[in-house]
């Protein structure tokens, strides 16, 4: 358990000679309009084959770093991205020593239980927007309609009430699904560990976003898993060019995708590259895990849509849980696993028989008695509204040079600093003084986002969260 | 998912001709006094080697089968337990079409979960039993204590009044630990589960009792292990000599055994043996996963020790669970695991965050308020009656060479039918006239247990349970 999950991208030779111009064109070494060498002039000069030049190139071209003009050869693009505030997309760069990347999960872990820390790492619902009465409320009634008082073995595939509410909701997400397509979990992270169990083998490569939440690198490690990490943009989210190259050449086991308001970044995929995504795993056979955690954390008018509400071949398993919205601690999720279904069930039987009966029956009836549309409305007002505060509270205390992501739901901030400031050695004077922060390094498994930390607001915005942004400010400034 | 783990024991050679001796034995072809061929002359005899034929002599020396007399050679000798009516200890002999094993046991699963079966195959509380008041009372008020509502997320290694209740019980049974060196799991399927893959990689050889629980198989199965099946003796549990034999040819990196009241032959280990056992593993330094989900269910007059009692340097990793006292459907679990802490508490990280907070909570409470002491006098008198009454009709009812195990304790018994009788199609037969039973080929990878079957005496002795067992009377003598 000493290192993080092996990342094949190294296979790449000619995504490090993309990475390479494209940072030149990032340090501004490379301006806008200026010409590129030609492929054979790269080739030559890199000592690399013509075909590995090409494919440099269509890379940083599918990154809309560069165009290639007919008849004349490729150009530095304008890039809005790079004159906004935008935090950057970045290639692979250097590995970070791993084992240390795999302990600096473990500390932030660890912090998040820390009572007395200020905890701008830890993405759940903030203590006053705890549904508690209401959801003890349907504790108590669901185990008083219980002839045996919800104490016996669960259905294996999981309570049917709630396996019927999940189902109903999925309206909203655009599905079109009953019960029976539904199987419970204990927690998000379950449902997202049975369903890479039933799709891959130990050794086998899945497909991951970049920066991911650190908690998959767990779960890629745990089972032994390799990653290829592949480039959200803010705004559209995965990059289905560089995935669908990266199909050619890797055996991908699977797909595993935050498609809305992914962590950290905060992307929501568009409908149509929703689509466009279906297509190309469907085409491929080859399956996407959609973590579809945040979906119902949405700032906007309408709950977006998933890609499974697209999957009409069943090659999507999307997985959720109630952790993000009602409470963490009833560790009640599920997954709708299309045509892996019974792969999944017996996964599940194996290694738990069925989830806890009381916890899944009081979920379901908070759902049923509608207590659950309610609060979810006051939940994203409340944590809209702090995503502006802290945002503000950024502005107002970081240096100038910072940029912040706009997320249009889910938890978190994606902060770029300097890069001359090292994110870790920010945590740990951070943590000296109580503030626990994510730094960009565990959301990775290489150098990428060095200078790069998660805000998550899911902390009630209060004078000690401001005076921690104050600190954090502080701090920069000494390191930078 | 298609087959069950690897046996290796097919790697001895020795075993197999020990094997064919002890059937000789038992068939009464060789009598009790009757001289065996000098270690010389089996090896001619058998085309084997001088060192495996003395293997084979020592194997069933430590079964007790033969004795050496010096000077003079090998004897039979004579055992009580083939004198009485206690189901035989069985050597491995041919294999199973393994696919149909998994099959059989997905079909037993499945049968535990319908309603108007008639469960004999289910070792699990009567529902007349169950504290369903009082723990939902338990439930009640341990959230009303909380500040939360037991809504947030716990402790990673636990609630800690659990914890603290675990360990006060320990003493129980020899125990000396604090809630610090408790780690709560979702039931006790977890816990071996989460043991496991601390201490294993896909692969490794595990060696389990045989026979076996049977999910303990879909265990093996789901983490791509291996198993060596050692003998269980019913008076005395694992054979001790075979195992450490086993350790000394095979690479065995963990053991897996019941030993209060094993699943499904009912033995539990004396604490001799079970000394003698500790001082084994300890000294290899192969780690035991003690599996003491029956311990607290004992008809004597006091529980019954662990080796983990024994274990002064944290090679016993300790689990159980509350589902076969309490509530099955809470999925509250725990292991003790010694020297492996850390790792057991960074799988758990990995796979699930922390165990779900309003059920632990619950259990805590009621294990404190002495709701479960009371709660497990009247459980152990009653399982200990119905142990007793199904006896009584399992010898009405079957036919008269019937033998039938005498557990001290647990959920079940273990009985041996005509040597002609297939458990599988006997298992057919009573399904379809809705009668559930656990055939003896679900509980080792090979056939060694073909006119077995498990009876569980969990439902409470009715008419309708009486009824059940004249059925399985007449359908054992169609079948004989």
């Amino acid at each position: 358990m000493e290192k993080l999950p092996a990342a094949v991208n190294d296979d790449f030779l000619y995504a490090q000679i993309a990475a390479r111009i494209e940072k030149q064109i990032k340090q501004n070494l490379l301006k806008t309009g200026d010409k590129l060498p030609s492929v054979r002039a790269l080739s030559l000069e890199q000592g690399i084959s013509i075909s590995t030049s090409y494919k440099a190139y269509v890379e940083l071209e599918n990154m809309g770093m560069i165009e290639a003009r007919p008849k004349s050869g490729y150009y530095v693009k304008f890039s809005p991205a790079r004159s906004t505030n935008a935090p950057e997309v970045r290639p692979p760069l250097k590995k970070i020593e791993q084992a240390s990347v795999t302990q600096m999960i473990a500390m932030v872990y660890q912090n998040m239980s820390e009572e007395s820390v200020v905890r701008l790492s830890r993405s759940s619902p903030p203590f006053s927007l705890i549904p508690m009465a209401k959801l003890n409320k349907s504790m108590m009634e669901s185990i008083r309609k219980s002839p045996t008082g919800n104490i016996n073995y669960e259905n294996l595939q999981g309570n049917i009430g709630l396996r019927n509410q999940v189902a109903k909701n999925a309206f909203n997400w655009g599905g079109n699904i009953t019960g029976n397509d539904v199987v419970t979990t204990q927690g998000c992270l379950e449902a997202l560990i049975f369903c890479l169990r039933a799709l891959t083998k130990p050794g086998d490569t899945v497909a991951i976003e970049s920066p991911t939440f650190f908690g998959i690198f767990n779960i890629m490690l745990s089972l032994d898993l390799k990653v290829l990490e592949i480039p959200v943009n803010p705004d559209t989210g995965i990059d289905i060019d560089y995935l669908a190259e990266a199909m050619d050449k890797v055996d991908i086991k699977a797909c595993l995708f935050v498609t809305n308001f992914s962590n950290p970044v905060g992307s929501c995929m568009p409908d149509d590259s929703k689509q466009q995504l279906v297509k190309l795993i469907t085409k491929r056979r080859i399956p996407l895990i959609e973590d579809d955690i945040y979906g119902e954390i949405y700032f906007g008018k309408s709950r977006p849509r998933t890609c499974k509400s697209y999957d009409t071949e069943g090659w999507v398993l999307l997985c959720s849980s109630v952790s993000k919205s009602i409470a963490p601690g009833y560790r009640v999720g599920w997954c709708i696993p299309g045509r892996f279904k019974d792969q999944v069930i017996n996964i599940k039987m194996m290694h738990t028989i069925s989830s806890a009966t009381p916890t899944q029956a009081a979920i379901g009836h908070f759902f049923e008695t509608g207590r659950y549309d309610l609060h979810m409305r006051n939940l994203r007002k409340a944590l809209y509204t702090q995503s502006l505060r802290y945002t503000q509270a950024i502005v107002i205390y970081f240096p100038a040079n910072t940029k912040i992501s706009s997320p249009q739901g889910g938890y978190a901030l994606w902060v770029e600093l300097d890069k001359n400031i090292d994110a870790f050695e920010l945590y740990q004077l951070a943590i000296a003084q109580n503030i626990s922060i994510a730094p960009g390094q565990i959301f990775s498994t290489d150098a990428r986002f060095t200078n790069f930390i998660r805000i998550s607001f899911g902390l009630t915005f209060n004078d000690v969260v401001e005076r921690s942004f104050k600190v954090l400010g502080e701090l920069i400034r000494q390191l930078g």
